[in-house]
This record gives structure tokens, C-alpha cells and sequence, in this order.
């Protein structure tokens, strides 16, 4: 090892794995009221966001979570105008929002705005549509901002959320997801990060049951690499209000979109829907 | 962190990260004439190999690699009857491969003797067809192997080899491959561990062209999630002598499969086949 150069290791202890990082120097960090915040330069990763001393992204690797969380609801439901994104401080998932050119208004709430700040000075390209007219950056309960949403007012609700430990943990139950059913329309979407569909599966289990209660009637998870994530391999899940509305997406649509993508495409939306057997048997979809 | 138990980690130079587990003791390890084996207990991943520090398998995530190093080459092959495994030596990979009813020999090919002896004790599941009378387990190159090996007499070669570095260097470059097109009946398939899509993309375009020269006309990669290996995010690459034979499977019969697979599926082997924009456009299929 290069002496200028060190190691940094997250241990999860839920999964009891951990994934680390070369890293060079630490570059920033602020205490904000919520959590701690830290920036380091890595050695072939980018920068580095942790979050009391959780990976939140790399520059290198965040594009394929940001994708996946945006394009494949936003390509399934028929006309998203009005979007609202819960957490994703690091806007990331706001620029991926922002491409496509129907959406009218994008909402995020974070409860914290020093995770913005950072993701300004040290991901600057994640916040390049921050200045868009159809963005609204709020820094402010995203519990209680989805409880006094209008109803009927949002086509698509993405929950950008950090685990469901610590300030996210109202973000997974009965009460908050019955605040988004109330207020997405009747074609409406919600999006949320379903964690590892290896370590943590019986949580996509568990999250489904409580969007159900909530009222939603159908379930789509999705499964991506996403190497900062533990185990590597992380989902989002996809919740639809009517049963019936299900998960056929714009695929001419998608095909022919205009703006680029790394990771996202048609045929990967398609691939990312396909649940291996194990996954099947446990969400009793086998 | 319980006192009884500690993490142990893999730097990976290349890749600039890490990975780790957190373990429970060291339940056994030997150094043989090629390499140090040792085997961890973990606490949430069954039993852990290292060779030379370097993560092999963990007993709960194995099933990942090993079913798509196998199963998507052999539904590939209209008929596969004779394969060889070169390297293997935890056995998992032959034990996928007699899986299949119609195959009558499966030669494993590995260096090291001791990598058998310990997955026998540690991993013994991976071990449960080594006395299938088909199966044919030889310690010896898997170079000198290929070479010697009958032309036109295998139909399936699975390249199953630690990093081409050190003793697999040489598993990864045109003389061999000279060796396995020359084994291989015509419509003869190559299968090579190829890495991380994301954190070594040169080297799957690298491993193509390398196996282009040994005569190989066509070639598809296939990625999959591997938690313990760099980046969590692996592939397969399988070459077929023939240009023209392509990569349709046999669909129907892998529907019908009369064994069970945890990841593994037709659809898998389908969606595994997509690789994404960014992966595409390095391997000139954009």
C-alpha cells in the first residue's frame, strides 16, 4: 500500500459483510443536526459520501442506483407531470427526474439541506439541474410533507431514503405510505429502495406487506448491481394504487429517448424485473 | 461488536475496494505447493475460503457463480455431452454441471489437490456429486491439460480460475485458448469467468480478443450478482467456435429443467444477457 493512502471499511452489522474503500484524505465533514456527515477522496472511486459512517454514493458507482430509482416508474407510468422525491438530499435522482421533458414539477424534501450542501461542493455534477424552474428543493420533514401534500396532486412519489434505521425509519410503514397513496393520483407510482435482495430480503417481503395495508394494490421490485450498497446488489420496488394498472412500461418510449443513460435502457428495465427463484419463492411470487 | 468475533477483509488493489466479513474463527487452513488456503467460520456467511487472502466462496453465495458459470453454457449447447472444468477445484461448478442429465463425462482439472480437500471437509454440499461415476476429478495443469487433450473431443470447456494472476496467469491468453478451440468439437463452447462489468470492463474486451485470435467467432457475456467477489457485480463470457451458431438456448428445456437452481432460471439466462449502455458501448456492441 501506498503510504499516502489508506483503507476504509463499513461494516454492516446486519449483513455481517462489510465493503471498503483506498481512500486518500478526507475532504470535508459537518455535524449537521441530524447526522454526521463525511466527504473523502478515494483513490479510483471518486469521492466518497458517508453518512455516520454509512456509504451514501461514489461519483464512479451512484449513476446506477439514480438511474433505476427514476427512469423505470417514471417510463411505467403513462405521464408523470408531478413528482415528489423523499430524501435523495445528493439530488442525484432529482437530475435523473429532470431529463424527462414531461415532468412539470420535481419535489425533493431532505430533511437534511447539509447533505445538498455536500453533494454541491463534492458532487457538483449529481446537482447540475438544482437551477432547473421545475425543481422545488425543500429541507424539511419528508414525513410530515407527504401527510399535508395535497391529495390527488402527484404522479410519482420516489423514496431516496437511507436504511430504515435512524431518521428514514418512518419512511418504511403503514402511516407514511398511506400519506403517499392519499396523495398520488389514481395512476400513480411509489418508488422506494428495497435493499439487498441477498441479505435483507425478507425486508422487500415486509415492505410489501405494508404498502398493502396502505392500499397499494401491486408490487414490482427491481434488482441492480450497485457496488457501495452492502453485498453489492440492491433493488427498488415499485408500488401501483390500482391492481390493475400493473407494470407495462413506455418501451417505445424509453427506447427512444433523448437523453443518455450508462446504465439504464429498455431491455435493462425488462431484465431488472426478472427475479431469480430464491428471490420468487420468498416475495410467493414463484 | 461482539468480543468473539472480528472482521476480516480483502483489499483489492486493482479495484481500489474492499471487501469483508465478519467472522468467528479460523476453522482450518494449509499451504500446498501452489498456494495458503484457509477456511473462516463466519457469522452470516456459513464458511469462508481465502487463497492467498484473496475471497474464493462464502457457503451462502456460491450458488450465484456457480449456477451461471454452468447452466446458461449448458442449455446453450444443443447437446452437451463431455465437459471440462479447468480450475474448480471447490467442486461447485461440477456438481451444477452433472446436474444435467445428458451430460455422460465431467472433467475437473485443478492444480491444487488441497483446494478439493478442503471444500470436501468445508463445503461439503459442493462436494456431494464427486463420486458420480461421470465425474472425473484430476489434479493436475489444466494448461498442459487443454493441450493434451483429444482434438474435437469436449463440448463444453468451463474456465473456473481465481484472477488471472499468479498461477491462472496463463488461463487467460491465446495459447490457451488455442488449446480449448482445438479440444472443442465444432459447435464446441468456452466458458471464462470475466470479471467485474464495472470495476474491469477492459479486461472482458481484452479476454474477447485474445480468445478471437485462438479462432473463436462469437462471444456473449453474461453478468450476474457475486457479493464476495470486487464490486459484488461478476460475469461469465462464453465464446462458440462457430460465428454462426449464436447464443439461443434451449429455452424450453431449461423451463423444464427437472432440478432446482436458486438463481438460475430461463429468464435469468435471458436478462443476464442484457448488459447496459455503458457496458455495451466498451465492448463495441452499442
Amino acid at each position: 500500500m501506498n503510504a499516502d493512502t489508506q483503507w476504509h471499511y463499513e461494516d454492516f452489522e446486519p449483513t455481517g459483510s462489510a465493503i471498503g474503500y483506498r481512500i486518500t484524505r478526507k475532504l470535508d465533514e459537518v455535524r449537521s443536526p441530524f447526522q454526521h456527515i463525511e466527504i473523502f477522496e478515494t483513490t479510483d472511486w471518486g469521492n466518497l459520501m458517508l453518512i455516520d459512517g454509512a456509504v451514501m454514493l461514489t461519483s464512479r458507482d451512484n449513476f446506477l442506483y439514480h438511474e433505476m430509482m427514476s427512469h423505470p416508474a417514471l417510463f411505467t407510468h403513462a405521464d408523470p407531470k408531478d413528482v415528489v422525491i423523499i430524501g435523495g438530499g445528493d439530488c442525484g435522482t432529482l437530475r435523473e427526474v429532470l431529463r424527462h421533458p414531461g415532468v412539470r414539477s420535481a419535489v425533493q424534501c431532505d430533511i437534511d439541506e447539509q447533505v445538498t450542501r455536500m453533494s454541491e461542493k463534492h458532487f457538483p455534477e449529481l446537482c447540475e439541474s438544482n437551477g432547473d424552474p421545475r425543481a422545488q428543493l425543500l429541507f424539511d420533514d419528508g414525513i410530515a410533507y407527504m401527510k399535508n401534500r395535497e391529495p390527488g396532486s402527484v404522479d410519482i412519489v420516489i423514496v431516496d431514503s437511507t436504511d430504515p434505521v435512524g431518521p428514514a425509519e418512518g419512511l418504511f410503514n403503514k402511516a407514511f405510505y398511506e400519506s403517499c397513496f392519499r396523495a398520488l393520483r389514481e395512476d400513480g407510482i411509489l418508488v422506494q429502495q428495497s435493499e439487498s435482495p441477498l441479505a435483507l430480503l425478507e425486508l422487500i417481503g415486509e415492505m410489501r406487506a405494508e404498502m398493502g395495508k396502505a392500499g397499494f394494490g401491486a408490487f414490482q421490485t427491481l434488482s441492480f448491481p450497485q457496488p457501495c450498497y452492502p453485498t453489492g446488489w440492491w433493488s427498488c420496488t415499485l408500488a401501483r394504487k390500482q391492481a390493475g394498472a400493473g407494470f407495462d412500461f413506455r418501451e417505445q418510449d424509453a427506447r427512444g429517448k433523448e437523453f443518455d443513460t450508462l446504465y439504464y435502457s429498455a431491455d435493462i428495465h425488462r431484465a431488472a424485473a426478472v427475479l431469480p427463484p430464491f428471490v420468487r419463492k420468498a416475495l410467493n411470487e414463484g
